[in-house]
C-alpha cells in the first residue's frame, strides 16, 4: 500500500536544523511517504496563529496525515495528541493547545482522539525540549504508513481537547466592529468578518469604505483586488481564505493602519 | 506513465502558508509529480529580477513543468499563460507580464502558447489574489499528469506574449558601461555584460580594475573566484551564470559599490 | 534498485535560486532520489557552526548521501571530497574544511575518502564560485545511484582530511567553564559541556546556577524544559542534541546573556 501523504506546519523557522531532522526522522521510519512543508514561518508559539494558517491550508492539500507543531509548552504537562477527523478520515498530529481543533472543524470536527505522550511510537531517550522529533514526528510516520490511530497511544474524549478562544465581529449601528486575526508578510490584515458581513450594510463593491482604529482613520475601497485602486490605495477584500481583509496596492496595510493580531478595526461607509 | 517534474520558483516568501498551499493543490491533483522548488525569495513583485533568476536556473533543472509566479496585477487584466519551448519541449506556467520569456529563449523561444485565464482546469470558486493557488497550481499539476497543453485553454500567438525591456551594456573609450540586473543576498552584483566584454577591451585576468558609479570608485582585480583576492577585495569576474558579476571577499559589494537593480557601473582599467 | 536518500545542509539561504539549483541538478541526474533538506541557514561561511549542525542532524536521517557546502574557500586550493563513515557505510560529500569530519565521527569515522575535485562525474564547463553545483552535487547524485564511492575521483588518506579545533570545558575550582558553541534562532546558547558536566558538580535538578561572562552575571535553575521556570527566566538545561545549553522562557538568552560562538561562559552555584 502507498503511505499517506504528510503535511508539516510549524514556527520551527528555516533557521536551523529543526524542520529537516523531523524531515529526517519521517524518511528514516516511513521513506515512500512524501511530505508537503505548509510553511514553518509562524510567528514563534504564535498558537492561535498557527491554527489558523492551517485551518486555511488543509482544504487544499490531499487527504493524509498533518503534522503541526507550535509548542510553548513542551515538555510541561500540556498533552500530545493525535486526532481523526470526521469527514475524509484526515490524521491530525500535535501539541494539544488548540492549534489543530480549527483545522479539525473544516472537516467536521473531531472524530477519534488520541493522547500520544507515552506513543509506544516515540523515539528515546524523549528530549524535554523537542517533541517534534521525537514524539509528533514518530507517530505521523508510522500513521502514513498505515498503522491504526488507536494504537498511537491511550483514547482520549475528544470534548476533553483544548479549544482557542476566537473573537467574533459585531454590527453595530455606523459600523461593523471587526477584529484582526493575523497579518501575512506583504502586510495584508485579515479580519475575523466576511465579505457578507459588508454586504448586508447595504454596501457593493466599489464603494468607499473607511477603516478606524482607537488612534487612525483610513480611506479605502470595497473591491476584488490590489489594482483596482492606485498603487498606494486601501482595499477592503474578501481575500483567497474567503475572509474580509485590509491590503494597501503595493504596500504594507498592517503598518498603514497600525494594528496587530487581536486589535479592533471598524469598517464604514465613507 | 510517470508524472512530468515540476519546478516552481515565485516571490511568495517563506513567513506564509502560500507555496505549501500550492504544493497542496499539486499534490491533490498530481500526486506522483515530483516538486522541486526553485526558490521563494524573489524581491516581493519584482518580475524583472524573477525572470532573471528563473533563466538562468532551468538549464540544471530536469525537463518538465516550470511553475513560476511574480505576479503584481494578479486579478486584472494581465493573461495567465502555458507555454512550450521549442527546444526540449519545456512547459512554462505563469503570468503574462515578461517572466517567462527570457527563461523560454534559453530553450529556443516559444512553440506554443496557451491563454489559462479561463481554463477548465482552475479551481473553482477563483479567488481574485491568489492564482497561484487556483490557476496556475492545477494546470502545471495536469501538464505534469500528462494532459496535453491544448487543452489548457484557448491558443495564443507565442509573438503576443509579453515581453520585457532588458538593458545592454555599451564599450565607450575609457570604459565598459553595464547595468546592474541583480544583486543576491550575498551582495555579488550581477551585470548585464560578459567577461568576453572586458577581454575584448584587452583585460585579462589579474589586471587591475576599478567599478566606477556616479559618485563613487572601487579599485578591484579581475579575476577567478572570491578567494584570488585579500579579506573585503573586490572581484571583477564570470559568475556561476556566465554573467560578469562584482563580489567582496567576505564582503557585500552592492553595499560597498552602492548599487541597486537598473544603476549603470563602469569599467575601466586602473 | 532504490536510490539512497540524499540529505543537504549549506549556508546558501533561501534568498537566492542556489539551493534550488542543486535540487535541479540532482533531479536531473538522479530522479528517483529523495532529497531532504537539513537546513539552508547556517551563517554565511561558518564552518563550524555547519559542522555542528550537520553532527547533530545526521543520526536523525536515514544512511544515505550527506551534501553539505559551507565553502568560503571555493574555487582556491582546498579539496573536494567524498567520504563513506565507517559505521553504517554513510557517503558524506563537500567541501574538505572540516565541516563533514564531526559528523563522520558520530559514525566510526572516516573508512574511505576520496578527492573530487576533478572528479569525472562533475559538470563542465566548471564554474570557479559555484561547486554546489558543479561538483558536490553531481557526484552526490551518482553515489545516490549507485555508482561505487572510488569512481567519484582518486583516493585519499582517511587521516590526510582537515579537522577543525574544538573547545573543551573544563572544571575550575568555583565554576564550570564552558564556550558557546553555538546559538540558534530562539536565542538558545549551546555549550560545549554536558549535563553531566553539572551533575559532576553535585548540582541536581532544580539547584540555582548562575552564569556568568567577564561582563555579565545571570541567575537561572537547572531544568529540564523552558516552562519550568516563569516567562523570562533563565534555565540551564540538556539541549535535544544532549549537550548543555542555555535558554530564557519565552526569551532571548544569547542577548540577555551577551554571547556570541566561541565565548567563555563559567556557571556556577549559586
Amino acid at each position: 500500500m502507498a503511505a499517506r501523504p504528510i503535511t508539516f506546519l510549524s514556527d520551527y523557522g528555516l533557521g536551523d536544523e529543526f524542520v529537516g531532522v523531523v524531515h529526517g526522522v519521517i524518511a528514516t521510519i516511513c521513506p515512500e511517504a512524501r511530505v508537503v512543508d505548509l510553511g514553518h514561518g509562524v510567528p514563534r508559539q504564535d498558537v492561535q496563529a498557527g491554527a489558523l494558517m492551517l485551518a486555511r491550508a488543509l482544504p487544499y492539500t490531499p487527504a493524509g496525515v498533518h503534522l503541526a507543531v507550535v509548542d510553548p509548552e513542551v515538555g510541561a504537562r500540556r498533552r500530545a495528541v493525535a486526532l481523526r477527523t470526521a469527514d475524509e478520515g484526515r490524521l491530525l498530529v500535535g501539541p494539544d493547545n488548540g492549534l489543530l481543533t480549527p483545522a479539525a472543524e473544516r472537516f467536521g470536527g473531531v472524530a477519534e482522539a488520541v493522547e500520544i505522550s507515552a506513543s509506544p511510537w516515540r523515539l528515546e531517550p524523549l528530549s524535554a525540549t523537542f517533541h517534534g522529533r521525537d514524539v509528533f514526528a514518530p507517530v505521523a510516520a508510522r500513521l502514513a504508513g498505515g498503522a491504526p490511530l488507536a494504537s498511537a497511544g491511550t483514547p482520549l474524549e475528544p470534548d476533553e481537547l483544548v479549544t482557542l478562544e476566537q473573537t467574533r465581529p459585531r454590527q453595530e449601528e455606523d459600523s461593523l466592529v471587526a477584529h484582526v486575526v493575523a497579518t501575512d508578510t506583504y502586510g495584508n490584515v485579515v479580519l475575523d468578518a466576511t465579505h457578507g458581513d459588508l454586504l448586508e450594510r447595504g454596501l457593493k463593491l466599489g464603494d468607499a469604505v473607511a477603516a478606524r482604529t482607537s488612534t487612525r482613520r483610513v480611506r479605502g475601497v470595497l473591491a476584488r483586488t490590489f489594482s483596482d485602486v492606485a498603487a498606494g490605495g486601501l482595499i477592503v477584500y474578501e481575500d483567497a481564505g474567503g475572509a474580509l481583509a485590509l491590503a494597501i496596492n503595493g504596500g504594507d496595510a498592517a503598518a498603514l493602519v497600525g494594528v496587530r493580531p487581536g486589535d479592533e478595526v471598524r469598517l464604514e461607509a465613507e
